[in-house]
């Protein structure tokens, strides 16, 4: 049993790694980090570079806690989606952690497919973080 | 701090009720069933029942380990999604917890509607629970 996140250099993706952590944490389980690489959007440095600080704060406090963690970079020429859905069955994943955009008062922002595909087929529970204002 | 839990008389309404529950377990937080009157869907009596039954279980299994539970009914003309934001904001809720219908082989599933605005529009992590098969 384990708790599947998805790596995106984004304040999005962070808030999704930190709060999969805080739920190992409290589940007592271990925390799976895909990296998929045909990554989708667009790459932002800055970004990348805070989460994996963030990841390597979050290891050693998993760690500290008795929990493993483990980051695992894929390149299977599939959509983040497939990678992070396949992961889960077959870890058995308790759920699976996907970060998603704020909507702003006025944008019409509609759910992109990566994010509708986890979770019309994932058969775990998805949770949606948003990140802090 | 509380759970949010929105109503429905489907299995994948009792698949978040139930998951929603465990979660308060967890976190030692109180549950907040919320039963929007603009129902939206088909409402299945078989269902309803079964919502029933498992909410009187989840309720004295959640008062034994000390956890408060309550059922809001509201009928305020607006849409199930947006009472459901709304509580999630008014009660500083850690998690909305939806159901969502399974895909099928060869479904071509979109996420309805509701669901997409709570996803969209909540500020609080969103957990889309599928039911057993």
């Amino acid at each position: 049993m384990a708790i599947v996140v998805g790596y995106i250099p984004t304040k999005e993706g962070r808030a999704a790694l930190n709060w999969a952590a805080q739920e190992c944490l409290l589940r007592k389980t271990s925390l799976i980090v895909i990296n998929s690489q045909r990554g989708g959007g667009s790459f932002d440095a800055d970004e990348a570079l805070r989460f994996e600080e963030e990841l390597k704060r979050i290891a050693s406090e998993l760690e500290e806690a008795g929990v493993s963690s483990e980051v695992r970079q894929l390149v299977r020429g599939v959509e983040p989606s497939e990678d992070l859905v396949a992961v889960a069955q077959e870890e058995k994943a308790e759920v699976i952690v996907i970060g998603l955009r704020r909507r702003t008062p006025v944008g019409k922002l509609i759910l992109g497919s990566n994010a509708q595909r986890i979770l019309l087929d994932a058969s775990c529970p998805v949770v949606a973080v948003k990140a802090e204002d």
